[in-house]
């Protein structure tokens, strides 16, 4: 197909759609290191995870060598609601940057949930129903995760318990209220139904709650109440498994039209959208097929990439969960309170932790008001008002084609559009206010996360 | 194509997007009545209605006989960012119906704007530039129209100028963020910035603004200031062509797939939906090719069709705008507060008022509280949550699935799906709380908004 006659929308057809993921942990010659018992600084075993996980998503956490997983047809079904997600050529933008890059962006925000987390949402509902499961907890912040949970749970008739971090249960009515809809129950954290809750409440009488308790009070009503499972839509293997179906999706449409991507560009928080949209384009590159350049953008203000430790930590702020070997900024970070939107977990997934220390992809950090600008950018010109979150991946994309414009070089890039900014409006605001600020911690602030990284035999 | 064949979502490719509008009209035996000058109650002359209107959307307007608009290709362009929209058919809503119903739906809310309103505005701000006009200045209530003009307008370098109900603008920050974002002046009406808004401030120094002093404001702005002009988004025949993309992309898609609906539904506040969606359909219909049910939803709180009169009335409140005949609940009718979301127009499109004088059409008022039962299944089942006005159309396509069940008839519906309900989820919460109430004017109600009708010589 001529490059003029590429559409601005590439779909595939239902039967083009992938049928299984792709588990980019098969063609990685160093394994993302394995979870490890806090208690014991032993690699937990299956048997160990089970009460907290579905027993088949134990089996997918836990291996790193079965290359593809069959999607079940019940899922597949699901995803064609709002799958496939469209390959979208940015004319619009090139036009306005007057770049000769070529712009592709995939864009998973054509769901209520607003993002790609509906991809694992519904596939780790799907395994708690199968197990026979009453039904799964989890923690959310601004809600996007626990959006998705709700409609997954809600098309599956499982019950779905979300504790939500006060401050946002309370400033930020909407996405609970879109939960609620959807059947879910939405309690705000910390809460007065869990040990941990009552505890944290004693303490702290007026505390607004924070991601770390919420994962406390989610996990302990998990492993306390027959029949329930906990689940997270991030950082984990499972996860990036999960959310390769936007990788693969997106090199299906480029084969579709003969286009190969130089450049594939993603915002990285937990990892969950960046590890999927670059799975099958990484595994070209593992297995020496192919050669890409793959940026992680993520946030100065929580820059685990770029200024953070390779190391074992544990994943929540409260020490509870599992510890994993990744890029940390330590479990007691915090983003500065300025900081809008997600991405602001202090780790990284375990799998792309491995690939950047081996050296297969790069990181850079940005910050939010250039963010904010690239998000009107695009805005204006493409018509999709964006997530902060994907705005970072934009924000890369439009700096790559810029450097093309100086260079004349024909470049084409591919970046994750991975949701809508609808809920997101309090910081557009800021940003339209013209009093949205910026922050990047010093050394000194990191330094004080780092320096209390567990204890774990054979790390530094 | 055998049935079980057909996908969940029918997409043309941009090659088979339809490049010409279709203007109803021009099949109509009986033209609708011309739009009438209120001075003089004479029909209002392209030369009276320039000033107001673009040149060539003046055109539009007063044509009832060109069947065919070309679309011009820049505004084909902007389409092909957002559009075509998908035919969905809905089979997991069949399924939980347990009908044997065919249930399609035509999707309008996959773009910022969040409803089919991108349609008309694209095209209204196309034939502004095109007349090298500045700008353009608009009313909004809860941002809807607003935010769709403001994409148009960002993307074609217009400035747009936009009065929004002073309570909207303070209780419904977040439409009026994002049409900050994209570029336009938001200013809470009534403002001190018009002759009419301080007039109305001295007499009510508290008043909170309705939709009426709104389009007033607007409209003195653009005739007072040169190289601007007034748009509307709905009841114009215009903007009903322009919506026409709606029904030529559900036709085409149909004819794709092998398949005729025997039912056409759609919600109705001005018409510019339903017009839009049925107007080819109604046009075999009009020419005795085909025939087929249409259904316009209307609230039971604000029944123009149902329990209005056919007559010429003023399109405004503050009675400034021309007469036009149409079924009406009279200008000064506004629905109880209790109302929620749209459809909260007094009176309705000449093009669908005649048609449904004439008998084309039937017309049902539907109450809140079951259209947002409707809502809720719709958005367990599809996954979509969806504006509370589309609702209307969902809960009519329910109950006719349902009456199927009964009968055992595999009817095929198709209703229009016209937006998301992501900025209405103060009134999800009223629902989810199982607080919102009903209400149904009395004919006494009525009355006094039916006697006001303007004299006109012909007219009862």
């Amino acid at each position: 197909m001529s490059e003029n006659k590429i559409p601005y929308k590439i779909y595939l057809s239902e039967n083009e759609m992938p049928t299984a993921w792709y588990n980019v942990r098969a063609d990685m010659k160093t394994k993302p290191a394995p979870l490890l018992n806090p208690g014991t600084g032993k690699p937990l075993s299956a048997e160990e995870l089970t009460p907290i996980f579905c027993e088949e998503l134990v089996k997918q956490e836990l291996d790193d060598n079965t290359a593809y997983f069959p999607i079940p047809q019940e899922i597949l079904d699901f995803y064609k609601m709002y799958r496939p997600s469209p390959l979208v050529r940015a004319y619009c933008l090139e036009k306005a940057l007057d770049t000769p890059a070529k712009i592709y962006y995939k864009f998973e925000g054509n769901n209520t949930s607003g993002s790609h987390k509906l991809n694992s949402a519904i596939a780790q509902a799907y395994y708690a129903k199968q197990q026979g499961l009453k039904g799964v907890t989890t923690e959310t912040g601004a809600g996007q995760w626990g959006t998705a949970l709700s409609m997954a749970c809600a098309y599956l008739g499982l019950d779905c318990k979300v504790y939500m971090v006060k401050v946002s249960y309370e400033q930020k009515p909407f996405r609970r209220e879109v939960m609620r809809t959807y059947g879910a129950s939405v309690t705000p954290s910390p809460s007065m139904e869990t040990e941990v809750g009552r505890k944290i409440l004693a303490e702290h009488p007026g505390t607004t709650g924070s991601l770390g308790c919420a994962i406390s009070e989610a996990v302990e009503v998990a492993t306390k109440n027959p029949g329930y499972r906990y689940v997270l839509g991030s950082v984990l293997n499972q996860v990036l498994l999960h959310q390769s179906v936007i990788g693969l999706e997106a090199k299906a449409a480029f084969d579709k039209i003969g286009v190969k991507p130089d450049i594939i560009i993603g915002c990285a928080g937990g990892g969950s959208n960046l590890g999927g949209l670059i799975s099958p384009f990484m595994g070209e590159k593992l297995r020496g097929e192919a050669d890409y350049r793959f940026i992680a953008v993520e946030p100065a203000s929580c820059p685990s990439f770029t200024r953070g430790k390779f190391a074992y930590d544990f994943c929540d702020t409260g020490m509870i969960c599992p510890l994993a070997k990744m890029y940390t900024l330590g479990s007691g970070f915090i983003p500065s309170p300025n900081h809008a939107g997600g991405l602001r977990f202090h780790g990284m997934s375990p799998i792309l932790s491995q690939l950047y220390h081996d050296g297969y992809m790069e990181a850079r950090a940005v910050e939010q008001t250039s963010v904010f600008e690239a998000a009107e950018k695009f805005a204006r010109t493409e018509g999709i008002l964006p997530a902060p979150e994907s705005s970072h991946a934009i924000k890369a994309a439009i700096d790559e084609a810029l450097k093309c414009k100086e260079t004349g070089e024909e470049k084409t890039i591919l970046f994750g559009l991975t949701g809508t900014g609808y809920f997101d409006l309090v910081a557009y605001q800021q940003f339209n206010d013209g009093v949205m600020t910026d922050y990047i911690p010093s050394d000194e602030d990191l330094a004080k996360g780092l320096a209390a990284l567990p204890q774990v035999p054979g790390q530094d």
